[in-house]
């Protein structure tokens, strides 16, 4: 698919990537089209967008009588709920999904968006670490692309391009290490919401910003890392790299390594995924700004230290189960850091509120959707148990 | 060309590129087969090299006879000469000629290659300097591929892999920077001969080593990378990176770089062009270090302060002067070394005989080979000239 310009459906438009991805799509008024937004609560923002991209479909899938009623008030003809989701990923003109829902939402449209045969770009992260097995199978079946948007899985699809994947040796994504990078292990057991919240490199939600500060969110980007590039999990490395200038890297079996590398943006990863295999030009739009090596001056590396992040080696854990492991995982991280958040638990109580819930999970090995959703909401009701229960976590 | 063994045919067997090279053959024993061997003067060594790697041609182009009486005594049926070197170079039965005499003497064995139909890996930086406008026009006529043979345009080679050219924005090719990178104008004016023999990266002979310490050898970079990548002057930059981690970079429209990165080594680019498009796997063959991203630490960039090192600010008034005046740059360069090396003149003296003796010169718009080699032989005369008439270059 060469052609411009291509018409895209946005699953959580109102959101971070969301907003990132309408900022592209302004820049590059002959290149995309919207033809579908779809948001979860965000009204007033979903009408601003819907007036200035004018897509043929808007749904708002909040699945709340208040908000479907002002939903219904601003768009006479709004698809509501979790078929309006669907509506949107599967609309007739789309020829890109960019799947951007936060957490589990984004799963199930996003099979169905791949079933009609488009190319999804996929912003969502869970997706893949739940039902990597099912989305990449699905996607090999009916010949569509899955795209990453994100900095890490953009660099390594970049760095890919002309090789072969049997040269690969390794996939090295980089970590800014987050906010705790050089704190001891009694400092980080006294993490505040407010320190953790306080990501040095990354504005993001508050979810992915914990997930972040725990390294989760690297173990996580592992998982999808091994669905997207079919990787096994042991030739996947994990090297700290605060400036987040070098957003990940491959290494080959002749020992050279490759780097994409830009200033943190995420515009970029959103628009290479938008435009593949096309690079469109930057340069009059102020969409991402200008990298000078000598400005820069200097770039770190550093090992991670698994010993003060047990999330990451619980997500590994996770991912070296397979099976319905990570499902268990998502659902008791996305529970667990709600509860931190609420202030009901400590910073280093939610990987050990997860570590519980995964002992006592009866292994599933090929999960089917409707598992799998089982799964997560046993994790989350397990994980909401075990910090009532108190102390058996501790 | 994907089919192993590859037959090589090497020009300057016995130097440190060739050595070099036939340290990859021997590691690969069963992707690599030497059919011919040209050297000019070790005799001893090429005999040890046509003893190990028994190739059905040996030629040794000292033109002296008391070096070919030797060779003569070694190898009852060595060609030689500039005939011998030719006829290594359109070995009927070589796939590739790895070029890489040092000086002037690569270029006509190598358009010879070109025309006969090899592929040329091409490790001779004077060859494209003086005449990049004949031998990629005579590549391009036969469709015959010219790789490269060094770390920064192997790096960007590697980075250009399924992209376009087209959406290229920037060559940026690293610098070490040199033993002075960090020196005053004053110190430099005063570098001896063994401190600029005193490379901090990489180990090569001392005409290379000089032009790495003027950075007359990055200008000559710059000038090879637009004839390899077809790229404009003006979009060709260098930055210093002092570690020689990272061997180049590529900078697209969209604001993205890509960067090929290694421990410093030659062994990993002459892979590299002789098994393209195929990575082989080194990690049985102990040819290149491992590099762990943690133990290097830190990467360091600063800007070419081209005011300290005017050799490099004369390469590019070559390049955008064009047809012969790079010709002028080399010959003049050569003989401007070979003085600095015997003691005759001061290291910046270097920079003032190559600007006076540009000065002088008639330029050429499209050079031809006989009008190269004289411009190469006026230029030459003319710095010893100017060196006599002493104080003129002062």
């Amino acid at each position: 698919m060469t052609q411009f310009p291509r018409r895209i459906a946005l699953l959580g438009s109102t959101g971070s990537i969301g907003q990132q991805t309408l900022d592209v799509v302004r820049s590059f008024p002959e290149h995309f089209r919207v033809v579908g937004l779809a948001a979860r609560s965000n009204i007033t923002l979903l009408a601003q967008q819907a007036q200035e991209f004018r897509p043929s479909l808007v749904a708002c899938f909040a699945g709340t009588p208040e908000i479907e009623a002002a939903a219904r008030a601003a768009f006479p003809n709004v698809a509501l709920g979790e078929e309006g989701l669907f509506e949107v990923a599967t609309h007739p003109d789309a020829d890109i999904v960019v799947a951007a829902t936060s957490g589990l939402q984004g799963l199930e449209p996003t099979l169905a968006a791949i079933r009609a045969g488009k190319t999804i770009a996929l912003a969502n992260k869970e997706t893949l670490v739940m039902a990597g097995h099912l989305v990449m199978a699905e996607a090999k079946r009916t010949g569509v692309p899955v795209l990453p948007v994100d900095s890490e899985h953009s660099a390594i699809w970049q760095c890919l391009r002309g090789e072969q994947s049997n040269e690969i040796k390794h996939l090295l994504l980089t970590a800014s290490g987050g906010p705790f990078r050089h704190a001891s292990l009694e400092q980080i057991n006294a993490v505040t919401v407010d320190q953790a919240l306080a990501h040095p490199t990354w504005r993001m939600g508050p979810k992915i910003t914990i997930d972040s500060a725990t390294l989760m969110n690297k173990g996580l980007e592992v998982i999808e890392a091994h669905w997207l590039f079919d990787i096994p999990y042991e030739r996947i490395d994990v090297v700290v790299h605060p400036e987040s200038i070098i957003h990940s890297m491959v290494e080959f079996v002749d020992g050279s390594f490759k780097m994409q590398a830009s200033l943190p943006s995420m515009h970029l990863p959103i628009l290479d995924a938008l435009s593949y295999p096309v690079r469109l030009d930057i340069t009059e739009t102020g969409l991402v700004r200008e990298l000078h090596w000598a400005d820069i001056g200097r770039l770190n590396f550093e090992s991670l230290d698994v010993a003060r992040f047990p999330c990451f080696r619980l997500a590994l854990e996770a991912a070296g189960h397979g099976g319905s492991y990570p499902s268990v995982l998502v659902g008791a991280d996305e529970e667990a850091v709600a509860l931190f958040l609420e202030g009901k638990i400590g910073f280093s109580d939610i990987a050990k509120l997860i570590e519980a819930v995964m002992q006592e999970h009866q292994y599933v090995e090929h999960p089917d959707i409707a598992t799998i959703l089982e799964t997560i909401d046993w994790a989350r009701r397990k994980t909401r148990e075990k910090m009532w229960s108190n102390f058996s976590y501790k």
